[in-house]
């Protein structure tokens, strides 16, 4: 069964990794590319300053690039994926909603929003079925489903691990690389021989959305989960990969090898795109490291290590490729999810 | 007065910091310089591989080399400043104290030994007094003084200024800059692009050191802190300056307001090389950085920022010039107050 | 001798360099900023996100920026210094011509042209009385002077220096910083962990204003060097201090000895800003480095090393600081002459 | 048919990139892997510290490590790679040829002797005959074959290109990624917003390698190529990729477009592991670029851009992946070549 997909805002640096992770889809056909007016009716090739370090496919090359509006989006396609500013998101989103679009987003907008599911499939699938009162509140044929931040997805599969040792309380310094922030984000006069201990909003996402993806949802309403979250987030210069500190408290005494056991163990999805283990859990001290750990499971497996007892819980370290699985291979991931609970 | 001093290791990269901060010193001369067998009888020119962005100081540059040996060194000068590894200085030092020297050392060994003072002049000053307790029980003639790892000089000022509220529980991650680990420590095969999440025995360092810092000293035996400090440290691809950032508990309740207040307020040494205000607190949360605020106060001033509240107390960051505040610098003061003092 | 000066877009990365090198400067006082009509009226410190390594001056803090017009700046303002873009530089510098005021200006419009004097004080100051030919021709009460681009003012004083063996042809290799793009003209994502071999305009311009800058003028016309120059520009991931690799062919045969004599022999000029010795010859075959070298002589000092005979000449390398000698800096010490000489 | 190979020196930065390469090889089956005295007896995954992005194949990790001595290593292994030092290479290598090993060597020692072929599989493969005499001349059963310098390489098929015009003067500067120097060769403090504008040795292999490469063998003597050739060689801030700005000049005009023709047309060898086509040339002037470009063709394949005219010749640049096609890759190809003619 082939799934026709679009993008989105597929010519910005989200938009380059929707492009390569679709490449070689083995269900996902892509069918539509969308970008700004100034780029719609030009050739992708034309209309992209293509970074990615693979070529563009040449079939996508050539395609022409859409204006972002249901109009312009092919009736046939089935799935979009949306990688648009946040600011613009929330202005585009509901139009293809109300066209009846399936839409898996990986723009800020909206992700705290009591119906609209927060979704990392290996963590929260029943989370989706907020679709229903998602539609019977907004009148929308279409669905809405959200990946959270890049550096909130880094930490919450090894605290949802955790979890069942009662997470009480958590705080995390982020190291996050420069991707993050987009193609021209960050400058590299801000940031060679140098670090920034602030990114705007970030703190905020991953002390909120955290909440959400380890909340309970019963059907009718999704309540937080109750454990307190303090982050520290900091730009480092690092191209990919966020590293994270985490200082986890939880209720009952675990050990760190009991925690390294939780998070191997810990069930990945049967999904095209999950990996085969969701969390890898290295001995040696010095891992996980950005360059190389970033790469693991083609960019979808999330990376722990450094486990220690702390006077008062565990610390440890884990790792995400951020604009994988941050950002474009999340958003996917929530697709393939859509289509395997036949929400698409 | 002027007082004649020595450097201990004066070829390495903090005994080039060392001979850059006596460049212009009011009070102490440079009257001798040691290094490894090696380099013994060359000139200080020949033998150092000087790496500082300024020149070296011609006088300095013409100097002989002696071996780290009392018997090399002058009988006239009054005071070393050691910043030999500490595998080397654990070997040595005892020998140069038994010779009558008064040494201030940067070097880790014997830092948390329960009669020698390891000191901040700004922080602990009345931990000095050990020394008497040194030289009843090893028989000294001299007196040895260590200065802190520079991840935990970073840190430790912020901690006394909240100390006032009552200091229960800190977490702390740290971004340190490559110096830290010498010129030689980090390659760049490991850091460009890159993180790691680990800095052997620098979290240790910086949980036992800390407490002993803030520890109470009545005459008789040094009381560490109470509270409990967790680390976690990291490396990054920046030259100089340790950025951290801190999650702290305290008995009392403590607004970013009043923490700000007590860090900005918190008294200064009347010392050459103390800064006039101790801690710069900034308001703008994208600083302290370390490109940008490590040279404050000549490198002597501690930068903090990001004073936020958490569900638990409160988060912020801070900064120092690790080699200069967390190294050679650190050693100076120290050997500044040991004249102000009268030891010597 | 006080004279009061003003500078043009005081706010980009160039104007705060100016500022910073103004702020002690024995002669020229600080009358004046201007910036675009969004910052006129605010505080400086209101206008500038200040991004120097030294704090914004107090004084300078507290002045009111005004807009880019000649009626917006005072009138007794003697000279003016320029660091707008070029594209607005070509708008509003003629204005501020035709008002009288003299301008010394960084912008790189209108280098060629044949009535506007490109100098380097110590490589072609009698370039200045192109001045009275300008007035002639555009009617201009004022004056304005150029210098050339950073990458040119690099390397030509070492080929002043070495023409007396006769310049036939230079083929030169820069590795240049971010900087010299401006703020945020290089993003992370293109320079870490990269290098960029083009850099758009930056051949031409070394090409052609280096041979103007050692051309002949004899009271009519200028002549141009009858060197052919042939370049290569890259830009690497350094933030300050561009380096170039020069190979270079000479009429009469030179060894590497008499050409590092030459340079190390050539006069600098007696102006406040001029370093006393222009060039700096390395015998290390290691330097110039750009993070070592590029404050040398408070950043106006050029560098020279690795000079060796090739099968048709000499190689060498040369350093200078992009942003101080490149750019503010070398308007200001345009200012200097145009004072030294009269015209102000 | 299957080649059983060894790797002389297995456990270095080289060494691993050989395992990379060998993992999914046609006809090559790895068989011995030797490193020092102290790691001899170990497992391979013991023995080395694996940096390279991608995990250890199984198989490998569980070899045992032999010390590098012709005893050691099984008789049935046909075939040597060699990344020992060349130092080290220069004691051993000959044991191995007494003994009657076929040796393709990545180390510097012995590639300009007369009798050593010194070879790339596209550009000069008649070279490998020049093994005859090295038999006659030595006495040895083996066979010793080298391939050049990464920095050479780079260069030299673009050379190879440009040779029908009759190549009579080259003028190259280099910006090295730091892995040519090994994983320890560079340090983060040498190199972090820096440049180095020396490497040592490696001015001259350019110079006499390439002059030997696009020689004459007429099956008695070698003569090497009559062009000038004159390096400038720098270190950057890279991880990987060497970049190099080209001046040619050659007997017969060529214009910037025959140029890229001659490249983009010049014939790949029939070899597993060489690239379709051998020389890509891009049309965007701001590449090629590292980061972008040096895993082109599985990292065999070498960037050509930036084809300009200049006063006396043409400009252009190139780039290589200096660890694959400059070296593992490099000896791999040079023993595809040994097994295709014969010598195996």
């Amino acid at each position: 069964m082939t799934v026709r997909v679009g993008i989105l805002g597929a010519t910005g640096a989200v938009g380059q990794r929707f492009i390569q992770l679709l490449d070689d889809h083995p269900t996902f056909e892509l069918a539509a590319l969308t970008a700004s007016e100034e780029s719609a009716g030009k050739s992708y090739r034309e209309a992209a300053k293509w970074r990615v370090n693979t070529p563009i496919p040449d079939d996508v090359a050539e395609m022409t690039v859409a204006a972002t509006t249901p109009d312009d989006v092919p009736d046939d396609v089935d799935l979009l994926f949306s990688s648009l500013p946040s600011g613009v998101a929330a202005d585009v989103e509901p139009g293809f909603l109300d066209a009846g679009y399936v839409v898996s987003s990986n723009s800020s907008n909206d992700r705290m929003a009591p119906d609209v599911p927060l979704t990392i499939p290996e963590i929260n699938p029943g989370h989706l079925d907020l679709i229903e009162i998602q539609r019977e509140e907004r009148g929308w044929d279409g669905a809405l489903v959200k990946n959270p931040n890049c550096s909130t997805i880094t930490m919450v599969p090894t605290l949802a691990a955790l979890d069942e040792f009662g997470l009480e309380s958590v705080q995390v310094s982020t190291l996050q690389a420069v991707s993050g922030a987009g193609y021209s984000g960050v400058t590299s006069m801000e940031i060679i021989d140098n670090a920034i201990p602030h990114i705007g909003g970030e703190e905020e996402k991953m002390e909120t959305e955290s909440r959400k993806l380890l909340g309970t949802f019963d059907g009718a309403e999704l309540e937080l989960h109750g454990m307190d979250v303090a982050a520290s987030c900091n730009r480092i210069p690092t191209l990919d990969g966020h590293l994270e500190n985490v200082f986890a408290e939880t209720a009952d005494d675990v050990s760190p090898e009991a925690a390294a056991d939780a998070m191997r163990t810990y069930e990945s999805a049967d999904l095209p795109s999950s990996p085969a283990q969701l969390i890898h859990v290295f001995e040696d001290l010095e891992r996980p490291q950005p360059r190389l750990d970033r790469e693991r499971g083609e960019g979808m497996q999330i990376s722990a290590g450094g486990l220690q007892e702390t006077p008062s819980g565990l610390k440890y370290n884990c790792l995400a490729h951020n604009t994988i699985r941050g950002a474009a291979g999340a958003s996917l991931l929530n697709g393939e999810l859509l289509v395997e609970e036949g929400w698409v």
